[in-house]
């Protein structure tokens, strides 16, 4: 089951095009998995590197852009855990505007489990499986 | 043969991890995409879409994050056209540090032609099809 | 009275210092005037501006800067419209975290109502003048 | 005398105006900074703050936003040093663009010496005031 964040596009998300700058999508799905950890893991990302020292940063991520956004639209950013490894966590992503079924981007980010002291693999600590696995959700075909 | 943009990375391109926010990557290959339309298009990529009208945003984007990037490192990024179909453009990013000779990132990113009035579907137009096609460089194994 | 906009540090908002990039207040305050828009005009500045062709860049502003802000600190910016002019109207800012009733950040931002066509000089709408004039709060001294 | 540094305007500093979002300046401000330090000082900023452990953030600043910048515009950024305090440095900060006299804007930030690891006021070291005296330069009337 996914968790879906509320987000909305700012004037300053967008680029010369007239639509959000393409990386701005990826900052989008890290505010939904902070969101994720807030609501759902019940601590903040901020405290789990901050308190734990222990990261998730990106090591892969694929992405299809299939619509563009503009300024104004609301959305609703879903973010699902498909996979808790020993050291990695994988992510789904799917961006929906509040006007439209169809999604308008799609991602997948796997982010490996580290030390934030020396950047060196760390597992995913137990109260932080428990809390992800509670909402794996393997993906659709 | 790889068109290679020098960057640094900046203070402000730093987050909480200490390292390269990820979406910046996506901005660093921007940059240097940008710079090839200069250098070797020989027209500014914004002049192509101001006067020509005519954009490439990112439909599909792969990225593999091999090593962090810290505040102070100078960059190459190397770019490179693979593939130049009908109405789009493929791209290759390889990131490496001065220091060191593997990449910190590699990526892949599919554009698409559109008509930047309409967002429509657009030729890649026979002058900007033969300034890419001279740099066409097949992706290695 | 303030418009009170709640946000939150993000992760990618901090700096290699471990706080907020300092830029980035400028995009809180420029958040909270869109949230003042959609609350109190009545209409996303989104549509101000890409319907009614209207715009309200910054032309000069002023900024102190007082207490760092950190990652997972929850912050209000306080938004106030402290005078309308012909063609502009000037903003105060005042950013607190959930925590501490000192202000980290506060701000004045003078706006220029302009063509966003054209960027000529035009004078703020009266429907526009109307609603944030209802908003108007002097400073205090 | 001031330091210029040489920027490009980017397709994702873009704003809805289609013009730099006002955030952006203040990044141009920091970049040009951040290029004063390797230059003059023959340290980078990166340095001082990884290795010195001092930090000069922003504890005050004032912009005026004379004339929009748009994509594809080449700007200088000139920085100088107006003054070197017993614990802060005083900057001012004057963006051109390659085409045309006038400055498109003009900044004025005061920033605090700290320690990096406990955020207290720091006196300037003595090797940093020595490099940043040798070019203050009083600001004109």
């Amino acid at each position: 089951m996914a968790y879906r964040a509320r987000l909305k596009v700012r004037f300053g998300d967008i680029d010369q095009a007239g639509v959000v700058y393409y990386p701005r999508f990826l900052h989008y799905f890290h505010v939904a998995m902070e969101e994720l950890f807030t609501a759902e893991v019940g601590l903040d990302y901020a405290r789990v590197l901050l308190e734990h020292r222990f990261a998730l940063p990106a090591v892969h991520l694929e992405v299809d852009f299939r619509r563009p956004l503009r300024y104004g639209d609301v959305i609703d950013v879903d973010v699902r855990v498909v996979r808790v490894g020993r050291a990695s966590v994988e992510w789904r992503y799917a961006v929906h505007r509040l006007e439209g079924p169809e999604p308008v981007a799609t991602g997948r980010v796997v982010t490996a489990g580290i030390d934030l002291d020396s950047f060196a693999s760390r597992e995913v600590p137990d109260w932080l499986r428990d809390a992800l696995e509670r909402h794996v959700d393997p993906p659709q075909a």
